[in-house]
């Protein structure tokens, strides 16, 4: 889906770098600004350097000076704000408010989104409330009740997350092989062999055993040791009781 | 549960501030550098600056010179990581961990982490395969495959959010009203005073009505309108039909 960002008169232009790196990381990038501070910014040396990389997503980037002319192909709009409005559209949390509105267009009859748009205000006064007024929903990330200030770039990178995850998110790339686990008679193999060695280095007493095995029984449970790491293990028994037989020359 | 966040060979002060305020807007407080490059990070204008606010982070925030002395009190170490490796802890996308983690923990005889750390590696270098291969998990936020150059104060800001929400969430503040849906009686009235007025305008023929009222009554249908909005509606058909009114003298 059409996926758009609309900074509405950002005054800091690493923040906009900031919000064009957020937005590649999570594989977007139609950006607009509507007046912003700097009728420069995308060129700034600030803004290059934050977007680390992302200069597509610059390059690509329109500057226009009303909010009407960033909405063209997007039909969902979200407003972003930290304050509640008393009048307007409902305050959601993104990731409710992904879910849900995906939900409702998953009907093959249903209206059928043909792009969304995420506006996000200025860094000191957020949105104005016009602005707000044209939105479909106003996303409110969820933040401590004692400081909710979220950086732009900061709540771009959140919003470009959850929207991506909710879209069905990126695959993580290849990741560590997949472990087998040593089947039950390998561990008992290797708590027996275990055992004599703790013997055999008088850290055990069989006339005392107290609850020794039992214990690291439980461990290796919790643990789920590999076949691997049961050879190892069975390594470490075995030198130790080589160990102590050379002791007792 | 305690949340650590660790910091190893941070080189950007600007990202030591962003990972203050990151923190303290999902309500964390515990930060711990290991062997940044500046001593005085904590202390550096471009910090203080990009913490926004986050002053007590950076006031408790501690520096070490080793990862052994950033670690009491914490029993689940996460490391995050862009590239996998073929050895250490498995890898995992965050959400999809700390559902299983907190899941793992749920029963009342499992054993109970003490705390729980995040650790982040230098910009340039990502984490050290020693520091990763001790910890319990590697979290691997998922990326665009093309570029998946995650800003560190914005990887500390998913992370710190994804473990918010996991451990339940903030509530938002209080939101716009509940909205009472009009009754579908309330709509069919309108429909009619709407249907009268749009007679007397001349634009529907009454003897040739196509579908124009079942389709005003789909799309008033889907916008679920309020007894407020009905009334408004009604006002404006009632001074249609007067406005028509006095165009016939």
């Amino acid at each position: 889906m059409r996926t758009r960002f609309i900074l509405i008169q950002t005054s800091h232009a690493g923040n906009v770098g900031g919000a064009a790196r957020a937005m590649k990381v999570m594989g977007f990038d139609d950006l607009v600004l509507v007046a912003p501070r700097w009728p420069n910014v995308l060129r700034k040396d600030e803004t290059i350097q934050r977007a680390s990389g992302a200069n597509d997503v610059l390059a690509k980037a329109r500057i226009v000076e009303t909010l009407d002319e960033a909405l063209e192909g997007v039909s969902h709009l979200c407003a972003t704000a930290m304050t509640p409005r008393d009048f307007g559209p409902p305050t959601r949390a993104p990731r409710e408010h992904f879910a849900q509105f995906l939900a409702g267009t998953a009907a093959p009859d249903a209206v059928q989104p043909e792009g969304v748009a995420f506006l996000f205000g200025s860094e000191r006064f957020g949105m104005r409330n016009e602005d707000v007024y044209r939105c479909h929903a106003c996303l409110s990330i969820p933040t401590s009740e004692g400081f909710g200030s979220l950086n732009l770039a900061a709540a771009v990178q959140l919003i470009a997350y959850d929207w991506r995850q909710a879209l069905g998110g990126f695959a993580l790339p290849a990741t560590t092989p997949q472990r087998p686990a040593a089947d039950a008679a390998a561990v008992a193999g290797m708590l027996g062999h275990l055992e004599q060695a703790l013997v055999a280095v008088d850290f055990l007493d069989p006339a005392a055993p107290k609850k020794l095995m039992p214990r690291l029984n439980a461990l290796f449970n919790r643990a789920q040791p590999t076949p691997e790491e049961i050879h190892i293990l069975r390594g470490v028994a075995k030198a130790m009781l080589q160990t102590a037989e050379r002791a007792k020359r």
